[in-house]
């Protein structure tokens, strides 16, 4: 099915011209939210405990959550039972498989001119060393394509040194740049004969504290060991390197793919009074990196949802029937994502939003809805204003991880944006714990979150189809 | 020879006052820094490189400087090399032996109820866990004195957890009291049948960054593991533990004492005009722990103090001799100092000054002097006071850890306060790395010391000697 699928659907769209034309007549069934309604479950939600208690509880009672490991499998099982003890409908799991990666260990030493230790972990597929370790000469580049403009012969059976600066930004904009860094440099280095890679850590902090990350091998790159640097350590590489003498590094990583295990979506419901209006889905990924407890990715987003939803649930029921999504595999290549539009792409879907960017502070909204739709956005712009979130000009901008498969159908999103100033101090990093989450903050974002749902679950407008090409 | 060394010394007593009445007379050789070429050298060091290129060279050309490993072998060469670069005198290593303790790996992972690894490091000295590790039930306490109080029954076996917070303050005051918990807590827990034991980190972080130190074996109390949580992991184990379920967790260490090796102390001099009016001592320490480079703790101390030496002697030579000393061996039990003072505790010594407090701005100065030299400090407040400096308003409470032994024989002492607000969220954690020193601020300190040598190396008047007790 293409990505205009809504609006090949005629039934749909005139069924929908008439849910509207109803809602003009105040029918019960089809009236939006009040405003002031709306205004009074987000600043209830400003007191919200249940969003604080599922990231302590995820993080502490599992842990790191890598995907397909037996710890994720855990996390499914808690997320079931937290999810019906919260009162949630159809609770259940939606498994599918996906290849496992062990992150094993990983060491490295400057061995000439100056010994010392290099603080390193491997990136998601990266390959381990021979068991005794390579020790090979260290060639420096300062961006991506200077390695790829590399020549063969420099390269070849050296360990390729890519370093980079990660700016800071609200938005987390940079991400986009010096991702693919970590997500091509590797393939790059492979191709041309590089015997290892280390890359300065996709970051954005100065802490002995690597960034891992995901990366995928481009056809006909040979896996070879690929490993960020904590960003000291890359500094210091650098000013090694900068001393002009050869510069020889040891390193072992005993990372490996270990054949397909099982990994799942946790899906529950708040079911709608009109079950033909389509669902509202919300959500974030329960998977996290294996080297921190994933609190701020991204266990605070399935929480934030959550609690958000909770609340819209027990304050009566919507019109559409809003669906909790907490993705599995997100980090190592979106599997929860694709397995989801898999299963799902059969049914109307009136918005989809994610929060899978920490848990500091809300401050914009963005929307990739049908340019028809922008004036419905204004009761929720209204509803967010007061808690410092403003719409942004630009429509098309927002998406997520998890949900950017199924978005790819015509579906609107809704992006509420949290302030990043610190996220990528943070992302990847052994430093993602619970302590990075602010409470105070993380209940702006429930509040915010539950404005959103008391608006778009109770707006009998339609915000797509959202043409092809437009995100 | 006692704590009241000069004061017995009747010779040197009235040498000193002749020298302070034909200073009065504005002898050429004894006249006092006028405060106006204070002024200039303090205000030119506004502008030094040294410190920097200290730093940045130990902590880049050597990096880890463990007490007795060969690294800390190769950092006195390289000492020797600059120190005789930059143009001191007399630059020698006085060697010394120590034990050598290795740190080895360390893991550690909750298996019941919620399994997750844990992070965390040896403390100095800590025993081996059996090489397969060892497995065992963990009690906890908030406090060293619930520990003291603990039955014993209750304890044997088990792996002792040790947790309490530590305050951050401007001054480091706070480390007197929990560094206790990490310098007593491991042999209390031993004397009570312990296992293992871990304490939370004596840090003011939030980072998976764990405070290696020093700690030594009472009497009586059989080595065992030893090893300190990062904060978050012990934030971590201190929310399972209240859950109220048995924990058990899995222990490795492999850390162990590897007989005595060389270490040393490393020694240049500013000869001054007259060899008798006693050495002015300044200087910091060269070792380091081996998780981080050592660039707060303290290559920046050895490099602010080199830095404002080498000022005050291509000034001119200065009345008194200044000898910076970069003491070995400091962390592991503050043996270099203890070398110094047995080697040199028969010279005259007018002053003995330290920093190993970071490289963040100098707030203020306190005193360990004689009442009687309580006026002299008048001019020196007022070189520090244009760098925002002022003087501590009790006497007495200067010292430094590695002059601490030989300061105990009477002789005066000046301390240069530095702002440690950051200093225990990178105290002997991976992340003491150069990217840590603030340049800015670092010259801040190059200027505060050239104006502590500039008045007190060329001020006749005797600053001590210090009753036994006053400081």
């Amino acid at each position: 099915m293409g990505s205009g699928r809504l609006a090949t659907n005629p039934m749909k769209k005139i069924s929908l011209l008439a849910l509207a034309a109803s809602a003009a007549l105040s029918s019960p069934l089809l009236a939006q939210a009040k405003p002031e309604e709306t205004a009074a479950l987000r600043d209830a939600a400003l007191t919200d405990t249940v969003a604080w208690d599922i990231t302590e509880g995820l993080t502490t009672e599992i842990g790191p959550r890598l995907a397909g490991s037996d710890a994720e499998a855990r996390a499914r099982d808690w997320a079931v039972a937290r999810l019906k003890a919260l009162g949630f409908s159809n609770v259940r799991i939606e498994p599918f498989e996906v290849p496992y990666w062990e992150r094993g260990e990983a060491s490295a030493a400057i061995v000439a001119p100056y010994p010392q230790p290099l603080v390193l972990t491997a990136l998601g597929n990266s390959a381990a060393t021979p068991t005794k370790g390579l020790t090979a000469e260290v060639i420096g580049f300062d961006s991506l394509d200077s390695l790829k403009a590399a020549d063969p012969a420099a390269v070849k059976g050296k360990i390729v040194f890519l370093t980079h600066r990660m700016a800071v930004t609200q938005d987390g904009s940079h991400y986009g740049t010096v991702g693919k860094v970590r997500r091509e440099g590797p393939s790059v280095a492979s191709k041309l004969g590089a015997a290892a890679i280390l890359i300065r850590s996709i970051g954005t902090d100065h802490h002995r504290a690597p960034h891992t990350g995901s990366q995928s091998w481009s056809d006909g790159a040979q896996p070879i060991p690929a490993l960020a640097l904590a960003n000291p350590d890359a500094d210091q590489l650098e000013r090694v390197l900068k001393r002009g003498k050869p510069v020889t590094v040891a390193l072992k990583a005993t990372a490996r793919m270990a054949g397909k295990r099982l990994s799942g979506n946790v899906i529950a419901e708040v079911p709608g009074r009109d079950p033909d209006a389509g669902i509202v889905l919300v959500g974030g990924h329960l998977d996290s990196w294996d080297q921190g407890t994933g609190a701020i990715d991204d266990a605070a987003g399935v929480a934030i949802t959550t609690a958000a939803a909770k609340r819209i649930m027990d304050a009566g029921q919507p019109l559409r029937t809003i669906r909790v999504v907490w993705f599995g595999s997100e980090e190592i290549g979106l599997f929860g994502g694709a397995a989801y539009r898999e299963k799902h792409k059969g049914e109307k879907h009136h918005l989809l939003a994610e929060s899978d960017f920490g848990a500091d502070r809300i401050w914009r909204f963005q929307t990739s809805v049908a340019e028809a739709a922008l004036p419905a956005m204004k009761p929720l712009a209204a509803a967010l204003a007061p808690l410092g979130i403003q719409l942004a000009p630009r429509n098309g901008d927002a998406s997520g991880s998890d949900i950017s498969e199924i978005q790819k159908l015509g579906i609107p999103v809704i992006e509420l944006g949290q302030d990043g100033t610190r996220y990528f101090d943070l992302h990847h990093t052994p430093d993602d714990t619970l302590d990075k989450v602010d409470p105070v903050q993380l209940r702006q974002n429930v509040a915010a979150w539950t404005a959103l749902l008391s608006v778009t679950a109770n707006d009998p407008t339609d915000y797509g189809p959202v043409p092809p090409g437009a995100h």
